[in-house]
């Protein structure tokens, strides 16, 4: 069976990423391929419905902020493990549905994570009643987090 | 991060079969490390309550048989994926916790099995409140079925 070509890495900054990503950079040296790295903002602006059901400019721009924050955490993230080359996603929503979608719309063909991150293989694959795992089209490695 | 090296490859000889021994036999390949292969056999011996509570000598035999007939079916897997140096392993019970005992007892860093098999990853993980995963102390990977 050939290599995986394209990898996707789920990274949620927890304790659990260190283990995660070890295991992904071995993989990506065994298949000969770079690693692609998404974070997934979490990001629900509180509105307040009795007097402003609608987004005002301040809220746009702290999910402005989230994002280049987020974007600076993942450089800083691969300059410590020293995959500068990795490619660096992030997106805004909910993980296991924004995950899901990139990889699909990316010819992702493994996606790792960690098994007991906060947006670890439990989210991702724990309902299978939504479909999630049934949309998803590639393989999923849930790398064990034992300090968890 | 270093290879795996006692790497388990749940087999529930079903279509999905196919897909997760190829992947499997590459990363065994990438990892420098041979294969186990489990089979676990579901066996519930039908007891008439009516009659007979206890197990009789018959349904012991057909359970024997059963192993036998796993172990061969096991054996001709591996002569045809070429893979007859791989370890084979005929437990009875149910998989999910076959193979999940199996691995901590023999120091399994991987398990990989098909994500829409029988026994795949939905059953293995699919619940979590029953603590398969967070007793799982290894890797997982869920190989996609794509013609299922």
């Amino acid at each position: 069976m050939s290599n995986y070509k394209n990898i996707l890495v789920a990274i949620d900054f927890s304790e659990a990423s260190s283990s995660v990503i070890k295991r992904a950079v071995t993989i990506a040296q065994q298949n000969n391929t770079e690693l692609t790295l998404i974070h997934s903002v979490e990001y629900l602006p509180p509105i307040d419905v009795a007097y402003e059901p609608a987004l005002s400019a301040s809220w746009i721009i702290d999910e402005k902020a989230l994002i280049e924050q987020a974007k600076e955490s993942l450089k800083s993230f691969c300059h410590q493990y020293n995959i500068n080359n990795a490619k660096q996603i992030v997106v805004i929503g909910t993980p296991k549905y924004e995950i899901t979608q990139y990889a699909g719309d990316n010819n992702i063909d493994l996606i790792i994570m960690g098994s007991h991150g906060r947006h670890g293989i439990e989210l991702l694959l724990g309902s299978t009643a939504n479909g999630v795992l049934h949309r998803m089209n590639c393989d999923v490695l849930a790398v064990k987090i034992n300090d968890e």
